[in-house]
């Protein structure tokens, strides 16, 4: 990767400075809504669409079915990543790596629950590459149900079955913020809650348990970077860890990290010096100090970047409210200012990583 | 949906009519390889583009997790269809429906192991809608796994485990008709042989064995075509019955059932009335006879189709050597001449279905 330079208010890690610049991408905001209203409307011109695998590997297994049409035995692949990407006509030269978090898979960031245009399309309208993966071992990249079949035919016991789980419509409110408790909401949320049904449409059961650390994800971002030749990867809360472990395993070809309300945040304690190498954006939404799941998360984060910026390095956490933004959930790609929140990004971006890289 | 006319060599069944039609449908492939390059190689103007689901209901668990950070009791959606589709400018009427076969998802229809265009962007870019469907309790749409962890928590006897399985490579191999055994090729395939580990690399493991009969991907198809007001259910291998069942459900805007290698049809001798209400056509590959799995599913089909038109229906099996095509595998989708394939399909759905339902 070139060497980066950065511009003096992220040298100075001068909050006051990002604030004002952030608000101003704000304002900014209402005053193109027609020409976002074109943009979204007018027939996007694709390049290039396609999808592939990074990572994974072969393992043998003697269990792979209890069926007789089946064959028990033979290889199997396993812990690879599924991607699907779209290449816009005249992209911008730095595409975006979407991934997605617990519990969900790539159609996180595809139409809202309420039918409106998803961060995916948004970004490849507004000139971006899009690579979209589901993690390892969820969505459409396979899980390994050896030990499920294992243990149905009694050659291991129950308590090898895998950390499976699939989080429940009740808690899974509370833990995105829509409000306190399911169903009540918090004054002024964004989240679009009278199509909810259609957020519990894309929940699918999370293997990560099961895994080894660091997760096979967090290897094959690191894959795909180089194979893309940089990227800037964009995260979302349980997968916010894997661009750093990503980082730590190889800088090469991470242009930038996106971190949505990651659920971890690496130790402020550790070492630094990988995410010293690229622009670290932090974002969080609102209601989070009325979280005891986030807000602890959040203090995490600002003792990462501000160690960082320490060591040398060039973070920012933004919480929405602070640059006046206000009632993001922690699912904030599908709020009903998604947009508003997509175009920060993109602006922090286009100004803390494109144009350097360029 | 409108009452539709067929064309008298439809309605004559003339068995050498479609022949002589196809045949011609071929040779003027090669004529137009230069139109196709173009084709394939222009921007794509894409009108709309997103996804969402279909089918589905909640069901309340007390074993969803087994872990101290996700709670166990609560409520999960099952059995909903995710769905995602591209509609160019100026879109054809009558749009696609992809459904993928056993132990695979959406990913079927995209880029080809080998890194050729797959189907899903080729219909697209021909002026075809597509929806790619992932199969219930497959790839983006949940899985139930309440089982698994109330058998980790001694809740269920080991025997109560879903009937989940993999399929092997080498299993894989003969089924797909690759060869005779792995990693034995037939001579002449036309399945990519060289870049195989992107195929593994796209296979899941396959939950349907524990799904209620119909499969919930069945009633969520025919929810789909109606929502779509009408479209043609494009099957492959396991996923071959599902749209019959569909129709046999509610007839109601299915215009047409392409069926790739299905792994099974309608029984001859069954009520086949449902059957006679849109064009159908029944497509296999080549090395049939020397499958003991696929060679009675032929027949099987041959069967059915001759009885769908004694009972008054519009139904076509074509073998592909039999029309000159050689080569093909259970994978035509993804063979060396996949487009050939998608090109002689769109002329048997225009001939057959667009035309009449415009």
């Amino acid at each position: 990767m070139p060497m980066v330079k950065f511009p003096m208010a992220i040298r100075l890690g001068a909050a006051a400075a990002v604030v004002m610049a952030l608000a101003a991408c704000v304002a900014q905001s209402t005053s193109t809504d027609t020409d976002r209203t074109a943009l979204m409307t007018q027939p996007m011109s694709i390049a290039k669409q396609g999808s592939f695998f990074v990572g994974g590997h072969d393992i043998h297994s003697d269990t792979l079915s209890t069926l007789p049409n089946y064959a028990a035995s033979g290889t199997v692949t396993v812990d690879q990543m599924y991607v699907h990407y779209q290449i816009p006509v005249d992209a911008k030269r730095l595409p975006l790596t979407l991934i997605h978090g617990c519990c969900l898979t790539g159609k996180t960031w595809e139409t809202t629950p309420d039918g409106r245009m998803g961060w995916d399309e948004y970004f490849v309208r507004k000139g971006y590459s899009t690579y979209v993966i589901d993690q390892s071992e969820r969505g459409r990249s396979a899980a390994n149900i050896s030990e499920i079949n294992s243990v149905k035919e009694g050659k291991s016991p129950p308590s090898q079955l895998p950390n499976v789980f699939a989080a429940a419509h009740e808690g899974a409110w509370t833990i995105f913020r829509f409000g306190p408790e399911y169903p009540k909401t918090w004054p002024g949320e964004q989240f679009p809650v009278e199509a909810q049904a259609e957020l519990w449409n894309q929940m699918v059961p999370d293997w990560s348990a099961s895994l080894p650390t660091p997760n096979p994800t967090v290897p094959a971002l690191s894959k795909l970077a180089i194979r893309l030749g940089g990227t800037v990867l964009i995260s979302h809360s349980q997968s916010g860890i894997y661009p750093f472990q990503a980082a730590a395993l190889n800088t090469q070809d991470i242009a930038g990290i996106v971190a949505i309300e990651p659920g971890e945040c690496p130790a402020a304690s550790g070492d630094l010096t990988p995410y010293t190498k690229m622009p670290i954006l932090v974002l969080f939404g609102d209601y989070v100090d009325l979280s005891a799941r986030w807000a602890p998360r959040l203090k995490a984060c600002r003792a990462f970047v501000d160690a960082t910026n320490h060591a040398g390095g060039h973070a920012q956490l933004i919480l929405l409210p602070d640059i006046g933004i206000h009632g993001n959930t922690h699912m904030m790609m599908q709020d009903r200012n998604n947009l508003d929140i997509a175009d920060l990004i993109l602006k922090w971006i286009d100004t803390h990583v494109g144009a350097k890289a360029s």
